[in-house]
């Protein structure tokens, strides 16, 4: 489906940046001068209008957003992308909602470009690991309390409960858990299991996706 | 030492912002508008110079900050000051390196100065955790390798080393070991006793506090 890559651009180059959890307030200074000095930008469904906003006009941008249900471009697809695009245009710029590396597969898209002779970097972004329990006023640690922080993703790549989900429920650390709704059966009589029926639990589902203000308080 | 709260502001508030792992520009624009709209800012020595400059000309500023070593506001102290501060100037920014709630005792803050009638929000910052490796290419998580992370501190309240650390040897989680430097050797020693002697290890210190751009490569 996709054409063989022409060798145009002399600096063909990847920035990975990670755009947070949902408000757009939430990206860093880095990633928003990462998007002004792209010259093309693939973007996730999860990444909000006001930050596809700060796009240069006349570049550029192509929606790859996968949500649950709705690939239209395959991993393999937005791989090929991105190299293609760095020797058409030269910076990619590769926005993904919340952080690259957890859980946002950056890593293959950053093999895949290295490995075609393109120059990577990384814009670390806001997990929602972390971000959306605070958001919540639930610090993932708390001197005495919990000295350590779990974050396992609900359903693996096989499409099973992760193994470590087990393991964690014999832990004393906080256990964030993405992706699990569909799971929360099974992960519920997990911690059960392990006699941690009357662990404090929050579930949440879009949060931080609201655009909320410190100074509206 | 401190002396009595004076009840003089009517809307004392408290924001806690995450600075960021080192470099300047991995703050958030929410971060930097909460720091514009300070009337008073109390900061930690890991805050970089550029982001203390971003502080209002004219309103107090207060390096609280903790080295090892070298305690010169108690964990105490700072929480009085907060809630001082917000009853004489309004709106006190907390600004601490990396994110409030990983390791940050941002809950402490949080809870001492609502318990005094103060208003909270919680600003999340990129987290040492993730960024650093992040910046060495090191993704916490990688489909079918790694599907899960543990963030684990080294060194616990009581000094000593967590027993998280133990239950992280035998998971198949990446573990992330904060403040572990000093306890480096018993770390491995606990690696190699869980049959993980040769597992792929990087140390790293003082990471991204160079200032990288991507748009430098």
């Amino acid at each position: 489906m996709i054409a063989p890559v022409l060798k145009l651009h002399r600096s063909p180059r990847l920035t990975l940046v990670g755009a947070g959890p949902g408000d757009p307030e939430l990206i860093t200074v880095k990633g928003i001068n990462a998007i002004k000095t792209a010259d093309v930008v693939l973007y996730d469904a999860l990444v909000s209008t006001e930050i596809i906003q700060l796009i240069p006009a006349g570049i550029p941008a192509l929606s790859v957003g996968k949500r649950a249900g709705s690939h239209e471009y395959s991993q393999e697809d937005i791989n090929e992308l991105i190299v293609e695009f760095a020797y058409l245009y030269g910076h990619v710029v590769r926005l993904k909602g919340g952080d690259s590396f957890v859980f946002g597969r950056g890593s293959e898209e950053l093999e895949y470009a290295e490995s075609h002779g393109v120059t990577t970097a990384v814009v670390p972004g806001i997990s929602s690991a972390i971000a959306v329990p605070a958001s919540a006023n639930i610090p993932v640690t708390a001197r005495g309390i919990s000295e350590s922080f779990w974050v396992v993703t609900g359903t693996t790549k096989s499409g099973t409960i992760s193994a470590d989900v087990a393991l964690a429920a014999q832990s004393t650390a906080t256990v964030v858990i993405l992706m699990g709704l569909k799971k929360i059966r099974e992960i519920m009589q997990l911690f059960e299991s392990k006699g941690k029926g009357e662990t404090p639990v929050a579930v949440i589902q879009n949060g931080t996706m609201q655009h909320f203000r410190p100074d509206d308080a």
